[in-house]
């Protein structure tokens, strides 16, 4: 028995054999054409577009998500200067098959050399290569594998296609031996709780057949498990499916502690999903995408209008809206084109948003217009507005003076510089309520860029320092009387809930697929459990003993 | 009177009058050349070469980090590349001056469009085209004015070759409207202790012979001051000068608590001029200059000779030396040539070393040779040995028992990382000591790049949160009985130096010519005064109310 580790996505376990992905095709021989360039070049074009035309279906077919990203691969099937290279190669005397494979080849390294999101883009051009290679040599493209009973899939690294169209039936848990926690498949795996661990370089070793266990809450594959463990498993799976299923009440701890649990949202039209999945209220709103597609700011009325949606949507529940968050990972061009070495210590959030206050001023004046408009019409909720990338006490008096002024009712901010966990008696004393975004305050607090790979074990919210940052605003906003919410993937994590409550956070915020879990969690402990399982957590040396010493005391206490 | 506000350059204050450098000259006409391309070719090629050799010859005289500076602006003037731009757009039909203008600012905006480090060397490349074309017009370069009177010396940005040759007798300040904290203005009155504030964009509206207070430690530009004001700027200047002779007594409070007072020093042969200072030891010597001219890491025979020079010049002092800190904005080809988006966050410090252990373990090796040898010499120092961007336990483990492994006797960490300062009772029980590095520390804490000019207002180390990380750092040094040192910039600013000590520091290391300002600034307080002054810092909003607070609390202990 052995155990592999990578990253999990998600929470769920499964256990099954092993079914591997097809190796990628063979690179076509590099050899004189035969054919004439014009006929090469047409057998050339004909695949491109056979395979874009396929992209576009399977895209249809799925919807969600996964439609955007085949669309995007069948663009880049369609991309006139990968057209353009492709013929001068053939051109030059190359087939089809060597200049679509060069062509791509070089476009990839280009890529991957930007690193990050565009990085991790790569993959999903190498799919589209291998398709349109598969379609010139007549064969099928490499896929998913159909063995004719339940496995566990194992692959380099799923593309888009593969993972908008696996069979749920049949596909127990994904394992990848590439990707990072922002890979396609990662991202899929969250939206449709697929059971998957990616980035398991080990698992390449795994053979056809083998019984495996893939913990993503665990982040872990164990190869060749006892049935003892594999009985675990699927007891844990069970419970999981139980809670899944029982109806959603509000979130409390054991005691009748009340901790609201909320939906992370980035569109208004997901608020019935959210509700369903028994979200009392939205924790973070991102208003990013209202921003996104567009040469200038959005319209007061554009943006009304869609305010006067989401918060319709929740009537009588608390909506949390964070206002732009731009710069960084998330440039806008008619916010801030300058290039800076460090994005992410650059100038985003409130910085960039007071520099161009006109945005921000239209976007509060929208918001408090949207509040009064359905609180007209009797379908208000409670309405409260936050800055992202807040750092001194200075920025909360700008801000929360300014959307007062605007008409919001409730301005607070959001925790992610560590300066602002530091002094957050000070700012608390300011604003109306704190919600700490963990991913960002990791990154800061560790120094480890979110996104990079090479720094990836450092970014982890259970190290204990974060954890001090969060028992700092949890004892802060119990001495001011102000909520302090969690809205950071942490919050999404069912035993790390627990000690956020117990460092004193009053609500939590997710994405709604998570809210089962983390309800079931709560229920399982009091408040006086959860302080002494943040005390075991604080009290440790690092992110993974500081889960082994939460999780100690969380049985003891469950015991009790 | 109005006060302009800039980015200060050390702690001096002066007061004259205002003389404005000359503007640059006109860009020159665009209109067909009346010459042979050969003979416009020549020209250019002429005035290049003299312009090089005079940049040369300047060097030659300024020596040090003036000389360097002139003579990579000499190569500047001689870049092929350049030459055979000029040479194309002559050969178009364009004049020798036309061409030198168009490919100087062609070559100047790719760089500025970089940013940072290299953005701030455009400056230099906008000097060596205007010297070029006025050698072209046969006029003098526009250059420093000479107007018979000691003189406040206004410019856009000084050129390199301007500040080096500075007449220190006429010039008593100068102040840029251009121009950050890394400008070659800012490094070069650093190093000459000239009083100087950059990046004051009001000053453009000084007028010629207008009376102004330049008060560097203030970042303030006093105009039209009251002759109350100009005699409190001469008296604080008197002082400065009284401390600045007397004789260099080994740093100590009030009350006799010695607090060693170390150089921060980035070359061995660096170690005499900072002992004639009065430099105590090494408190930082920065090992990235044995790596930085080479595409291979240096020998151990290489690196343990520098280090016995070092050791020899500091016998029987305390030498603390940090091994290679790469990464981020100091890349080394060999050790991480990966492109990352955040390279602050990403692969650098003791996370690159780890991932290249052989080129940690070659230079431990070298220095704890060195340490032996000059030992047997009977001419060994007290050596420590730090590593840079520690983040957790785990990595603090890591580091000292491999140092220890390889004969370091005193081995400890860098603490820049916020969760380094959040973890430093649990980092104090591994390592030796720590010493902690303010400048990153601030850029991490704030999440504002230190470097990035429109988040400079949030990187300034008064910051109360940055303080309270020094304080926990401190607090964990006296319960472990481990020292806690400073070696950021934060340690050279006098009135932070004795809230640093307040907090906990045990010794402070800066750059050798803040020695003296500093070492009469803690000799005004004892430690109860310090631990005062540093609460009374601590307690307050922000940075600069924070220095305000100190300032408040320190002439009350004074006035006691």
């Amino acid at each position: 028995m052995a155990v592999l580790t990578g990253v999990g996505v998600g929470l769920g376990v499964a256990s099954g054999p092993v079914a591997r992905m097809a190796d990628p095709l063979p690179a076509p021989a590099d050899e004189p054409s035969t054919r004439t360039p014009d006929e090469e070049k047409q057998r050339a074009h004909e695949a491109l577009e056979a395979v874009a035309r396929d992209l576009e279906q399977r895209g249809e077919h799925a919807g969600g998500t996964a439609q955007e990203v085949l669309e995007a691969q069948a663009m880049m099937a369609e991309d006139p200067s990968l057209a353009d290279d492709i013929d001068d190669r053939i051109a030059g005397g190359k087939t089809a098959e060597r200049a679509v494979h060069d062509a791509f080849a070089t476009f990839q390294e280009t890529l991957a050399a930007m690193g990050g999101y565009l990085g991790e883009r790569a993959a999903d051009l190498g799919d589209v290569a291998q398709r349109v290679l598969a379609r010139l040599a007549g064969v099928s493209a490499p896929g998913v594998p159909d063995p004719g009973h339940p496995f566990v899939l194992v692959a380099r690294d799923l593309s888009p296609a593969d993972t908008a169209l696996l069979d749920l039936d049949q596909v127990l848990a994904v394992v990848t031996t590439e990707g990072g926690p922002t890979s396609h498949t990662a991202i899929l795996a969250r939206e449709k709780s697929i059971v998957a661990v990616v980035g398991v370089a080990e698992a390449a070793s795994l053979a056809e057949g083998q019984t495996v266990i893939v913990d993503a809450a665990a982040g872990a594959v164990t190869v060749d498990p006892t049935s003892d463990q594999v009985a675990e498993a699927t007891a844990r799976a069970e419970k999981r499916r139980t809670a899944a299923a029982a109806p959603a009440t509000p979130g409390a701890l054991k005691d009748g502690t009340a901790v609201p649990l909320l939906a992370n949202l980035g569109k208004s039209d997901d608020a019935a999903a959210a509700r369903d999945l028994g979200a009392e209220g939205v924790g973070l709103f991102r208003t990013e995408f209202l921003f996104l597609n567009s040469s200038e700011a959005p319209t007061v009325a554009d943006q009304q209008a869609t305010y006067e949606q989401l918060l319709a949507g929740f009537a009588g529940c608390k909506v949390v809206v964070r206002v732009l968050d731009a710069g960084a990972d998330k440039p806008l061009a008619f916010l801030n084109d300058d290039v800076e070495e460090n994005p992410a210590l650059g100038l985003r959030g409130i910085r960039v948003l007071r520099a161009r206050e006109q945005i921000l001023r239209d976007q509060l004046t929208a918001l408090a217009q949207a509040d009064a408009a359905t609180a007209a019409r009797g379908e208000g909720a409670d309405l409260w507005v936050m800055a992202p990338m807040v750092a001194t006490v200075e920025e909360t008096e700008y801000f929360t003076s300014l959307a007062r002024e605007l008409g919001i009712k409730t301005p607070g901010v959001m925790v992610e510089v560590p300066a602002c966990a530091l002094l957050a008696d000070r700012i608390l004393a300011v604003a109306d309520f704190a919600s700490i975004g963990t991913n960002d305050l990791t990154q800061y607090t560790l120094a480890a860029d979110r996104l990079l790979g090479s720094v990836a074990s450092l970014q982890d919210p259970w190290h204990p320092a974060v954890l001090r940052l969060v028992q700092e605003v949890g004892a802060a906003g119990r001495a001011a009387g102000k909520p302090v919410g969690i809205c950071g993937e942490a919050a999404a994590d069912p035993l790390l809930a627990v000690v956020l409550v117990g460092l004193g956070a009053t609500s939590l915020s997710m994405a709604p697929s998570a809210l089962a879990d983390v309800r079931a969690s709560l229920a399982e402990h009091t408040l006086d459990d959860a302080r002494s399982i943040a005390e075991a957590a604080l009290a440790a040396d690092g992110a993974a003993s500081a889960r082994a010493a939460a999780q100690a005391a969380a049985s003891q206490t469950a015991a009790a």
